[in-house]
C-alpha cells in the first residue's frame, strides 16, 4: 500500500513499478524452480532494451534433461501508445505502460506436458489500467487425472478471490485456445482473462488474484513434471508430440493475438518467438489409429470439458 | 480457341473449364516430372469435393530420395462467392469460380532448395476474370550461379510475352515473399503477380503466359535437382535447413495470402498445410558463425538483388 506523500491517506492505485517490481521476482522464482525441476540446464539470460521506451530480461533454457526448449520473459516497456495498439484496445491517444511475465515451455519427454502462462499489467496516463492473463496446458497425451489436478489448482486459486472467475475464465480459455482450422483445442485449456478492471474488482484484489495465478504456475508444473518425466516413451510416442508441437506452431503463428501483436508492432521477434519448440512436424493427413492413445486424446481436445 | 456456334466468329472469352482442363493436365506433367526426379517415391492422390461447390486433387509425396515431402495440388471450386472473399477482393454479390495449381517442395538434401509455385485463374459470374500466380526458390544456401539461371529462366518465360513483365513481377516477389518481423526475404524471389485482367492483355495472351510460367517448373526444377541432389552435406547444414524451414513455416502461417485465406474461408485444411515441411525447428537467437555459408546466405535474403 502507498501513502500519499501530503495527506499520508492510501492511495487507491498501485504504483505499476511496484507491480513490474513483482513481474520481475515471480520470473526469478519460476526460472529457479524449473531449473532445479530440469536438474541439469541453466536459464540463458539476454536483456534487451525497446528504443521507443523499456525494455525485458528474456530467459531461456534448452536442451536439459527434462526441458528441451523454454522462454521464460518478463518484461517492462512503455512510451507513446503505437496506432496498432491504440486500434486494436480501441483506446484514445496517450502514453502506455506494459509489464508481464510470460511462459512456454517444451519437455523432452512427450509424457510431459507444455504449459504457458502469461501474467499481465497494462496502463494508460489517462488512468485507465487493467489485468490480463492466464495458464492453459497443451498435453502431448492428455491423462484424465492430470487434468483434473492442474484444473483443480487454478480452481482453487480463482475461488480464493471470486466464486465465478473459475467457470468464466475457464470457458474464456477454451474459446481462446482454440484452432478452427483443425476443429481442436490446443489442449485441456485452464483459465485465460483479459481487461480485468475496476468494474471486476479492485486494483489491490485484482493484483492479488494475478500474483496468486503467477504463483501457482511453478508448484503445478513441477508437479506435473516430476509424475511424468521418467516415464519411458517410444519412439512413435515422440513423433506424435512433434505433430501436436506442429498445432502449437500453428495457433501461436495464425490465432495467438500476443504473438500476432508483438510482430504486428515490431516487438523483439527472438523473445516473442521463443514459444515455438525447437523441433516440430507436419505429416500430411496424419490419422490417429483406432483405439489408440493418440485417437483418445484428438477426442478430449474440445471445448466444454469439466476437467474438476 | 472457341467459336459462336450461331456466328462462327471466335469468342473472346476462354472457357474455365478449358483453363481448369489445362491445369489438371498441367499437375499430371509436373507429378510425373518430379517422380522421374526422385526415382523412388510416388505422388499419393486425395480427391475431395466442396460441400459448396467444387473439388480438388490433392497430390503429396513423401520419403522419397530427393523429395522429403510435396505437394502438387489442383482444385475448381465455385458456387456463390463467400462473404470473406468479396470483402477481401472487394468485388460485387455472385458466383465465382477460381482454379489453380498450387505446389511446395520441401527437399531431403540441404543444398537443393525449396521452391513454390502457384498459377490460378478466377472469374465472377459478372463477367470479370483474371489471373495469377508466381514461382519462387528458397535455397536454405544461396548459391549465386543456380540464382541466376532460375532466374534467367523467369526472365526468358516473361519476355516471350511482355517486355516490361519481368521486372514487375520479379519486384512484386521480393515485396510479396518478405518475412517483415525477421527483416528477410523468404528466399532469391522469383516471379508474382496478380489480377491480371484485360487491362493487362487479352484473357488468349494472358492465359498462354500463366501456361508457359507453369510449363517453366518441371525444366528448371529438376535442372537444380539434379545439379545438387547428390551432394554430400554435413549434421550442421541439415540443422540449418530445418531453422530455414522454421522461417518458410512463418512465412506461410504469419503473411501467406493464400494459406490465411484458405484457413479463414474454411478450406480444405489438410490441402491448404502441405506447404509446412515434415520436420522445422526452432533455436532461440541462433547466430549464423561469421564468416560463414550461412552468414552468406543471411546477407543475400533481401530485396532488390538483380540476380540475372
Amino acid at each position: 500500500m502507498i501513502l500519499n506523500e501530503q495527506t499520508m491517506i492510501p492511495e487507491t492505485k498501485i504504483a505499476k513499478e511496484e507491480i513490474s517490481t513483482w513481474f520481475m521476482g515471480l520470473q526469478d522464482r519460476i526460472c529457479a524452480a524449473l531449473e532445479t525441476a530440469d536438474g541439469k540446464a541453466k536459464f540463458r539470460e539476454d536483456l534487451w532494451t525497446r528504443e521507443k521506451g523499456g525494455g525485458g530480461r528474456t530467459r531461456v533454457i534448452s536442451h536439459g534433461t527434462v526441458f528441451e526448449k523454454g522462454g521464460v520473459n518478463y518484461s517492462s516497456v512503455y512510451g507513446p501508445t503505437p496506432d496498432a495498439i491504440l486500434k486494436a484496445l480501441q483506446l484514445p491517444p496517450g502514453e502506455f505502460y506494459a509489464t508481464g511475465v510470460s511462459i512456454v515451455i517444451h519437455p523432452q519427454n512427450p509424457l510431459v506436458p507444455i504449459i504457458h502462462m502469461n501474467v499481465r499489467y497494462f496502463e494508460m496516463s489517462n488512468g485507465a489500467w487493467w489485468f490480463g492473463g492466464g495458464i492453459d496446458l497443451t498435453p502431448h497425451y492428455i491423462v484424465e487425472a492430470d487434468a483434473r489436478l492442474f484444473h483443480d489448482a487454478l480452481k482453487q486459486t480463482c475461488e480464493k478471490h471470486t466464486q465465478g472467475f473459475y467457470p468464466e475464465f475457464k470457458k474464456w480459455a477454451d474459446d481462446y485456445f482454440f484452432i478452427p482450422h483443425r476443429k481442436e483445442t490446443r489442449g485441456i485449456g485452464g483459465i485465460f482473462f483479459d481487461r480485468l478492471d475496476s468494474k471486476r474488482g479492485s486494483q489491490e484484489m485484482l493484483f492479488q488474484f494475478v500474483k496468486d495465478v503467477g504463483e501457482t504456475f511453478a508448484p503445478i508444473y513441477t508437479s506435473l513434471v516430476s509424475k511424468n518425466k521418467d516415464l519411458p516413451f517410444t519412439e512413435k510416442q515422440k513423433q506424435w508430440q512433434l505433430l501436436r508441437r506442429g498445432r502449437y506452431v500453428e495457433f501461436n503463428l495464425v490465432y495467438d493475438k500476443g504473438t500476432r501483436f508483438g510482430l504486428d508492432t515490431d516487438g523483439r521477434t527472438e523473445s516473442i518467438l521463443m514459444s515455438l519448440p525447437e523441433m516440430a512436424s507436419w505429416v500430411y493427413n496424419h490419422q490417429a489409429a483406432p483405439g489408440s492413445a493418440e485417437e483418445k486424446t484428438l477426442s478430449l481436445l474440445k471445448k466444454g470439458i469439466d476437467w474438476v
